[in-house]
C-alpha cells in the first residue's frame, strides 16, 4: 500500500534539513542538524549516522516506523540513478557514499532514494509549489553556484546517468572566467552568488562601485553582500551591478528556452534576495535574447514557493514517487 | 485501426522529399520536388499544392488512399503544437501557413501533422536509426545552421509551444558573432556550415589559410567548400580549421550534456562530410569541456543513419505516432 507520509532530507554543505511530509504537501515535522564533515571515516558514514538520527526523531515524534516510511535524500552533486554519489565537491566526505545501503543497515529501511538537490527542488515546485500543472519548466537555484532541475513533458529529466540539470555548468562565454569544475565560462561564474561576487570585484577594481568600495574599506574588499545591501537601499551603483548580473541570468534562461522551449522558470536558492531585484530586468532582457521572442507566449520568472526548504520537500516527492 | 503505412515529407529550403513508409522503417516509395517560393500567393498555398501532388503520386503508385494515409510534414522553423508555422526564416513563403487545413481541403485528409524538421530527424533515428533504444540523446543537424531534436525519458521534448530543439541558438559566446536571429554568439555561428565559412574567412584574413587563399584566388574568397576539399586531401591548414570548428561543436555538445545528461549525439545534416573529420577531435575535446567527465560513461557521437532523408523518415514517424 502506498504510504501516506514520506521523509525528505536536504543535505546541504553546512546543514541538513529533514521534513516529514503528507502527500498533499503539508510539513508534519521538521528538524535541522549541522552536516558532519569527517574525512577520517568511510565515505558518508558520519553523514549516514546524522541522517538516521534525524529520521528516527521525526518518525518517533509522528509515531511512525522508521523502517517503513519512504525516504528521499537530496544532495548537491552528481547522483547516479542507483542513488550513489558520483561527485560532490561541496560534500567531499560523502563523495562515493552509498546512502541507501548505509541507511538500510541502520534503520532496516529499504526504500531510500537519493537525488540531486536541484532536481528535488524542481519536483517540490511541480508537485506543490510554483510550477503546479506546468509540464515544461526549469528550476533555477541561485546559490554559491547555480543548480537546477528540468521538467519536460511533465516528467523530471534525469538523463542517462541521473546527472541532468547541471545548468550552472552550461558555458555561456567560451574561454571565459575559470570555474572550479575545470571549465571556463560556465553560467554560474556570472549569474550566481559567487558570480555576483566576482563581477563586484571586477566592477570595484574598475571604479564602478565607489560608494561600496568606501564602505567595504577598499575596492578589493567589496563582496556580494555589499552589493545586495546597497541595492536594498536603492544605491544606483549596486542596482547597476545587479542589472548586469540579471543580463547574465537572462542569457542562461534564454538558452534553456531555445533548447527545451520552457517558458516558466522558478527561481530559488540563497541568492533570492538579490533575485528579487534581478528578476524584473532579467525578464525584460529576454525580449532581446530569445530567438523568435515575438512568436512565443510571455515568459514567467517566479520565486520558489518554498525557498530554502524546496530541496527537502522535493526529496519527499522523490520518496513518494519511487516508493510506488 | 492503426495504419500500416504513413507518409513523411521534409520541406527543405530548396526541395521537398516525400516518402511512403512502412511501420518497420522501409521506404516503400519516394519522390523529390523543388520547393516553391511564391510570395504572390497566400501563406503556403503554392507549397500545399506541391505537397498534395507529391502525396497523390506516392499513394497512387502504392495503390493507397491519399485521404486516409496519416501524413507527417517536417519544416525548418518554429512549428506550433497545432501544426501552424510560427516562424520559418528559410521558408518565408510558408510562414504562418496552416498546412493541415490546406491539405485537408485538397486531399480530404484530416490526419496531417506538422513538426520541426530537426525534431523529425531525431524521431527517425530513435525509431529506426542511430539512436534505437537510447532514451536520452540529441540529434544535431549541421547544415547552414544547426538544427536538432532532443529525446529525454524516451520521449521527444516538444516544449510548451512545440519550439524545443532550437539548439543552434544556444549562446556559447556572450556578445559574440551576430546571428541572423538577432542574437549574438549563437552556437550555429561557430559549428555549422555557415560557421565554418565565417571562421574560414577570419582565418584566411589572418593568413592562416595560405594555400586555400591561393586556390580561392584571394583570402576573402575562401569558402567552407575550399576547407572541406582541402581537408579531404589532407591539407594541414584545412584540417587545423576543421579542428577549431570541432572544438566549437564539442562546446555545444558539452552544454547539452550538462543540461540534460545526454551521452549519445547523432550528427546529421549537409555538413556531414566535414563532420567526418570533426567528430573524432570533437569527441576528444569533450574530456576537457564536460563537467565531471571522468565520472560519466563514454560519450558517443555517431553519424545519422539516414543522412538527408532523416527528416522525411521522421515526419512519417510523427504521422504514425500522432495518428494513433
Amino acid at each position: 500500500m502506498a504510504s501516506d507520509i514520506a521523509l525528505g532530507v536536504d543535505v546541504g554543505g553546512t546543514k541538513s534539513l529533514a521534513v516529514l511530509m503528507s502527500r498533499t504537501g503539508e510539513v508534519l515535522e521538521e528538524v535541522t542538524t549541522p552536516t558532519p564533515h569527517d574525512p577520517s571515516r568511510g565515505a558518508g558514514e558520519a553523514m549516514a549516522e546524522v541522517l538516521a538520527t534525524q529520521i528516527r526523531e521525526l518518525t518517533s515524534r509522528h509515531g511512525s516506523d522508521p523502517a517503513t516510511v519512504p525516504i528521499g535524500i537530496g544532495v548537491p552533486g552528481l547522483v547516479r540513478r542507483d542513488g550513489s554519489l558520483a561527485y560532490a565537491p561541496n560534500l567531499q566526505s560523502a563523495s562515493g557514499a552509498d546512502l541507501p545501503a548505509a541507511l538500510a543497515e541502520r534503520l532496516g529501511n529499504h526504500s531510500v532514494h537519493v537525488e540531486n538537490d536541484g532536481n528535488c527542488a524542481a519536483l517540490a515546485e511541480f508537485a506543490w509549489g510554483a510550477a503546479r500543472g506546468i509540464d515544461d519548466f526549469v528550476m533555477v537555484t541561485l546559490g554559491t553556484g547555480i543548480g537546477g532541475g528540468l521538467v519536460a513533458n511533465g516528467q523530471l529529466v534525469r538523463g542517462r546517468s541521473g546527472f541532468a540539470g547541471e545548468i550552472g555548468h552550461m558555458v555561456v562565454e567560451a574561454r571565459g572566467a575559470p570555474c572550479h569544475c575545470g571549465g571556463y565560462g560556465c553560467w554560474e561564474r556570472y549569474a550566481s552568488g559567487s558570480g555576483l561576487g566576482r563581477l563586484a570585484s571586477l566592477a570595484a577594481a574598475e571604479g564602478r562601485l565607489p560608494t561600496l568600495s568606501v564602505r567595504a574599506g577598499a575596492p578589493e574588499l567589496v563582496r556580494a553582500e555589499h552589493v545586495t545591501a546597497g541595492a536594498a537601499e536603492g544605491l544606483a551603483e549596486a542596482l547597476a551591478l545587479l542589472d548586469e548580473v540579471a543580463w547574465w541570468l537572462a542569457l542562461g534562461i534564454s538558452n534553456l528556452a531555445a533548447i527545451m522551449d520552457a517558458g516558466h522558470f522558478v527561481i530559488g536558492g540563497g541568492l533570492s534576495v538579490a533575485a528579487d531585484f534581478m528578476v524584473p530586468s532579467a525578464t525584460t532582457y529576454l525580449a532581446d535574447l530569445v530567438e523568435g521572442y515575438p512568436m512565443r507566449p510571455p515568459f514567467t520568472l517566479v520565486p520558489s514557493a518554498f525557498g530554502v526548504r524546496a530541496g527537502a520537500l522535493g526529496a519527499a516527492v522523490v520518496a513518494f514517487e519511487r516508493a510506488g
